[in-house]
């Protein structure tokens, strides 16, 4: 690997030198204003009176993204892993719609695909500050994945019951027109989301769906507990010592000696 | 009990064995893949296309059913004790309705209920990983019941009170027809889901409404927090042992030796 | 007091004998039966149908709480404190309207309010496995309850400024016709109730809902947390042990020596 | 400064005196009853019958802020810290559109501004108790302030991903006009406020929708397990000590000995 190379990849992809985080920061403003673009590109009042300049600037960072992937593969020591990485297929994706929009005509639905770019923010997340906080919200949520599973399982069949329930109960004529259209609304329902647009007429419908309501707001306590008891159970986690002489781990930091090998624990009283 | 009778028990109600899985796993896609069917069947447009397809599919789950259920009675020690379980009955009922609409004209409205035999899935907890997550939900949930209930009662009498109130206040020209139904609205915004079907018109109403918004809005922070502190307190439990000698409590149950006084502790290590 | 004062006494106001436990069944299920028929007489078409059946029902209940509300009186050691006592006026509330629509005309719509004996129920709770879990919320929520002022202060505050916003950005023509309306929305909005009898119309109105929503969306986090950490708080205090030289109290049970006087302690394994 | 400085001083700012007391209750209740004028004065309706009375009102509430407003610069140590300060900026605000509606006609909509004024009741949380309340809450909030922002942004960019998708999927014909304007649908939706004044109408869309219902109904849980758990974490770290003895942790604020050594604990009485 070429001295240039490592010095592009320390910018790019590094974030220790004032150089990676003046990069990083630019790329996140940049990231943003063009996904602005995009959205505002959508609307059609605006589209009428700057389509042009949008349609100019969007090229501009087209561009810009373009030379950031060239240089990203470039720079990379192993190129083919980058581009068949997640975030190099996104990076790609997020340039593909500009290019073709100039060689095919009609293609301009597409180009909101465009503000999937967005997911191109995450990179920021290696600035450490928000990774720590990133990586316990991981923890949180991977160490409680059964339940959370369970929990999801529980759901899925409630709103199908439900909704099949009510497509018997309140029929076509009042909105619930099939068991999938039913299921959509159990599941407006169970969220207390509540749109309105299809809603219970009958008095057995409206009963039924009483009961499909408070369900859906206790049961919220749920998922809230699972992932509540296992942050604290991780933050606890954090607060432990490992004995210097078998190695075991996680022991309550009040611990005097070993529970696995008896022999007497020096406890440094600045251990965090 | 015959060697056959024993092997098919053992595939069909057992997980251990490799067979065992592959049925269980065979099930779960049958069964989700036939509740889809029923859910596609009562859309209009599928069905004038594809009904007759669609019969065919659902005759062919319910022989596979059928042959299920009737392996399950064989292979019982007590059939009559399968028969009579709710999974049992469950079992049954979602063989029926296809049968029914063979026999009788007009019965196919009935036919949706064979969407319920998605409560067959919950047999695939027996999963040992799914299986403690569902546990503790299941042992929090039952260890706060009391709360649980003291809390439903007093959301039940808030609801009532209210709806009767809203009755008084804004009456049937707003949509407050009657009582059940004030109380329908009360329920539809305690639990935030806000239809919108009926909505308070008149300044006192929507006073009224509010007070009732913001205590739905705040009471959910109530069944969370029981949930939340059960659940901890569960978690707690399960993980500790205490010492018999110097009587240090909260040990976790990995311990061979007391963290305090360092003797050693006899660890049944089939304890919960 | 005479003795077949106390004798009702007991009956009534108390739940350790079994009289008194079937008494206090037999009420729970009149008053819930008595409430339905409320609520069903305000329904058109039933009171149209069953009115006269229902009327009849209504005065064999009002009846029977005369009764109970004399005895209560003529057994209670203190009649006056008894009578004055907020549970004492519920009782007399409930009764009165059934009188009144007998005397006068037009009253009839007041007799809904005789709904509010539901809050009668409330004495069931004496029942004493929930009497333990209604304590321990009403700790909790007394315990949190400067959090919560403040909370509820905040959000008050929050509401008030941006329903004057709103009126500002959206005006009478899009249903923001004055200000206290405006704040209504804004509650319909914080609470994520979300009626949409009233929603923003403009692209600046769509802006600052999309804020008030996240916001709303966050801040139960705030409830939540309070009402959580109260409970654990107050569950980790009853699993305390009391010096038995000082008298200090709270002390971690995992104490050898009290915190206090540093007198030793015998720490008994079968304390909860 | 001079001693009658220093009297209103003690008066305004303080709240140790009895004087001191009563002056911010009144305060309170002037500031809470002037914002009801302005709510009240923009109810059609009440403005022309009341119109007059309210206008002479709010100058007398005017007047008496005018005069607080002075009191508060001549007794500050440093008028110009006070007149500079987010609080005195407020206190200048809400008294600005009164007058400027007195010189210049049409200014009459801004002067909906002084409800704003609320804010300045925020100055009363001087009163200790809540002081308390709002310190741990605050304090909560700002020990979480990394997991909350990576929390805000996925959920942007989950919200930005959707709005496009559905734009997509459903198109203006269905009410998704424009990015933003689905950008907005997306976050009534996650937050399940749920106004339904646009609604997804295709199948594919609902399905869409369904799945953004069911992440934000989860993910309500993120946020209320990180406040909860940096609630707990602060409120167990603020009430202990550590021996320097024998290194025993987490001992109770109050301790005199060591409840695991029983040695003597320097406890400084003002540590917090």
């Amino acid at each position: 690997m070429k001295r240039w190379q490592q010095k592009i990849h320390e910018v790019i992809f590094g974030y220790h030198t004032t150089a990676g985080r003046v990069f990083d920061l630019s790329l996140l403003v940049a990231i943003v204003a063009s996904v602005l673009v995009v959205m505002l590109e959508s609307v059609k009042d605006l589209e009428q009176h700057y389509g042009e300049e949008m349609r100019i600037i969007e090229w501009v960072f087209t561009f810009l993204f373009s030379i950031e992937y060239i240089a990203r593969i470039v720079s990379s020591p192993r190129p083919l892993k980058y581009i068949t990485s997640f975030m190099g297929i996104v990076d790609l994706l997020s340039l593909i719609p500009t290019y073709l929009s100039f060689f095919f005509v009609g293609t301009h639905s597409l180009s909101v695909i465009r503000s999937f770019r967005l997911i191109r923010v995450f990179r920021i997340l290696k600035l450490t500050h928000f990774m720590g906080g990133a990586q316990q919200l991981a923890t949180a949520l991977w160490g409680s994945r059964h339940k959370i599973i369970v929990f999801m399982g529980t759901v899925s069949c409630i709103v199908v019951i439900a909704g099949t329930m009510m497509y018997l109960i309140e029929g076509g004529q009042n909105g619930f027109t099939s068991i999938p259209k039913s299921i959509y609304w159990a599941i407006v329902t169970i969220t207390t989301v509540g749109y309105g647009d299809i809603a219970p007429q009958t008095i057995f419908g409206q009963t039924a769906a009483s009961i499909l309501m408070i369900l859906g707001y206790a049961i919220i306590a749920v998922p809230t507990g699972i992932v509540t008891s296992q942050m604290m159970a991780d933050a606890r986690r954090l607060g432990t010592i490992t004995c210097s002489n078998c190695g075991e781990e996680d022991l309550p930091n009040r611990s005097r000696f070993c529970l696995n090998c008896a022999s007497r624990l020096n406890n440094p009283p600045d251990q965090k």
